[in-house]
């Protein structure tokens, strides 16, 4: 196993990635399980060892839009239990059999407690990942304006 | 001058505050004079100290969509200047005269280097902002689809 491959452990020190992988878990799970649903409170990081996760938002009652699936080994999701107001964003199930590392919030932040160079790299990934998102969804936006003043025009 | 009211350094002790505010500098504009624009290399982190500020996206060659207009003291714009790839994803102009308070971010990751703790409470702040500011274009682009939906019904 190898959260090397995380892009948000990028940049530890050997020492800090041992260090963090003491307080991970595995987990092993049936295709089709939820692991979390949008809205619900989030302390639990996780990272694809294994297998694959599909990642959705509710549109309304009827509707669940798949937003992606995430099949490279090393894929991270739940990042929502790293900020506040520690609240998944988005619901995330298996898409097929999947082994997932698991970590909690909480002693991940003793560990960066005790190291704050630790939780500087940590946070800095993850505002780079989370401003590349951003990017994407706004130009999502740009699109469906444009699509809506097409379909208005004719 | 209160750099205490920018929601990015919430957190700093009075001596890492007192450190950021001497790298520093302040800036005069008058009304509808262009900061910075979208897809320009980031260099530099901007908080308003009084005016007002417009954030801005092109549509395409014709249209510059508005996203916000920043009017509180110690609003801040320019983030994408503290994370990779350094690249402005907004334009940013001055709605009104005002004077906003600089912060080159190689000066700022001087002292952060110096003192990691400090740069973790900035980027976890930083992280939060993304994130939220993530869920709010989310949003958007459910009520696109759902408009979109709706029109093409009629």
């Amino acid at each position: 196993m190898d959260l090397k491959t995380c892009q948000l452990f990028e940049g530890f020190s050997e020492q800090q990635y041992e260090r963090f992988v003491t307080v991970t878990e595995t987990r092993d799970l049936e295709k089709h399980e939820w692991i979390f649903h949008e809205g619900e409170p989030a302390d639990r990081l996780y990272c694809i060892q294994t297998g694959a996760v599909e990642l959705l938002t509710r549109l309304d009652e009827r509707v669940e839009l798949p937003i992606t699936i995430l099949r490279a080994k090393g894929s991270h999701f739940g990042t929502s239990s790293l900020v506040e107001p520690y609240s998944y964003s988005l619901s995330a199930r298996t898409y097929e059999k999947s082994t997932l590392r698991v970590v909690q919030r909480d002693r991940l932040m003793r560990l960066v407690e005790q190291d704050p160079g630790m939780g500087f790299i940590l946070m800095q990934n993850l505002a780079t990942i989370f401003l590349s998102r951003l990017k994407e969804t706004r130009q999502e936006v740009k699109i469906h304006f444009k699509t809506l003043f097409q379909v208005m025009r004719y």
